[in-house]
């Protein structure tokens, strides 16, 4: 099989999705091999073309694109039909064909709402149909906020594990809680845990209440952002000292058992 | 408590630790708000002296450091004495002194040799110390190979756990590779490990004798450098088409069991 000539490009965004106010300057947040990369490609495949043109707008401000934003070619990943999710041949042979400008020699990229691709969104599937079809795939240097909230965490980050989201419903979110718990405790092994902005809150309480006293809970929110917070203490101190979460910015939750 | 007034900056380094050549400039390889933070920084906390002086020229190239390299205090993590590692509560009193000019008001960068700080490095007892003593942590943006590793594999970035490193020893590494394999398909759970570079070929040999042919094994070598390569696919795949792999670059490996 001889390799196509174009390559997939792992597009970091920032993670400032979402947050009110005048977007920083793209330099500020993401290294200069990523934006001039961004500004070459001609084909895009994302979750959302309307926030992939802002991105890229914000890309022409530093470095201009090198084709008008009209004539560049963004698709957008397919979202599952409500009832009936795609079953996986289908959802592998949709992410193939995305891949067909690949094939011709162009170069793509592949960009996230908000830090790298296929963490904690739908993107993987892309990135394993490019290996299956030996595209080359390379990953552009960004930050992803599940790695910045370890780091900012102090909790340990020699042995951590990303979760994504915990079930809605209380008592089943109660037990996940109580087992991610157990599990962290076994392996020594911190938990992360995502939440939608609105249920921030929610979340934050639901943790406190069912976690043992002892336990270490970290909380980040609006990371990279003027909003940046981080919180770490036991769950006691949460429990003596507690805090309100904002609905509206990204938080990344952290657990270590003691 | 009264909130100390300065900041602990964690600052990320770049992935290109040990690769030969000219280094990149560092607005290739890092966001803009990261150098500039850097250069005003007249506190430093790291692993390696050395090499933080090394990142501290790669800074000044781009934007001037506030004050001669020779004026700036840049102070080593202790390293566990051979034979006796330190109490936990003696490795936290050593932290908690290196954040002294916190207390007196200065602002202090705390820097791994690559990527995050805290994140497969000793630098997390100091995060863990500033929260601690109620210092604002602040994580600059960067990138960790661990998160773009598993971008670029392909698997499952909606569950994925770091394990650090695999037992040298042959029988050991064996059982935990079949037992890394096992929680990999429990939990539909990307695993990720690293290695020292010139043990990287030995770790994938055992790999691909180990696991089962239809676990999918993904590894990237040299992330964000010229030598940047991702190579994922099913372990019977590996064991049709053979790689050698550098052994004087950083690797990264994921393995998702189907």
């Amino acid at each position: 099989m001889t390799a196509p000539a174009g390559v997939l490009y792992l597009v970091p965004n920032t993670l400032d999705f979402g947050i009110a106010g005048t977007p920083a300057d793209l330099r500020e947040l993401l290294p200069g091999s990523a934006i001039r990369i961004a500004a070459g490609l001609g084909h895009w495949i994302c979750e959302n073309a309307k926030t992939t043109r802002a991105f890229l707008k914000r890309v022409d401000a530093v470095v201009p694109l090198h084709r008008p934003l009209q004539e560049i070619s963004i698709r957008e990943l397919a979202r599952p039909a409500k009832g009936r999710p795609p079953a996986e041949v289908e959802r592998a042979a949709a992410a193939a064909d995305l891949l067909e400008p690949i094939r011709a020699g162009a170069d793509m990229g592949l960009l996230s709402e908000a830090g790298l691709p296929g963490l904690a969104d739908p993107g993987a599937v892309v990135v394993e149909a490019a290996h299956r079809a030996a595209i080359r795939v390379v990953a552009l240097p960004g930050a992803s906020s599940i790695a910045l909230a370890v780091s900012a965490s102090g909790l340990n980050g020699q042995s951590f594990a990303f979760i994504g989201y915990l079930p809605v419903e209380a008592v089943a979110r109660a037990a996940r809680i109580r087992e991610l718990e157990a599990l962290s405790r076994r392996e020594r092994q911190t938990q992360v845990v995502i939440e939608t902005p609105y249920r921030n809150q929610a979340l934050l309480d639901a943790l406190v209440a069912h976690l043992q006293p002892g336990t270490s809970l970290s909380v980040s929110v609006g990371l990279t952002t003027a909003a940046e917070l981080t919180r770490s203490q036991s769950v006691s101190g949460w429990r003596s000292r507690p805090s309100r979460l904002p609905a509206d910015v990204p938080a990344v939750f952290s657990i270590l058992a003691r």
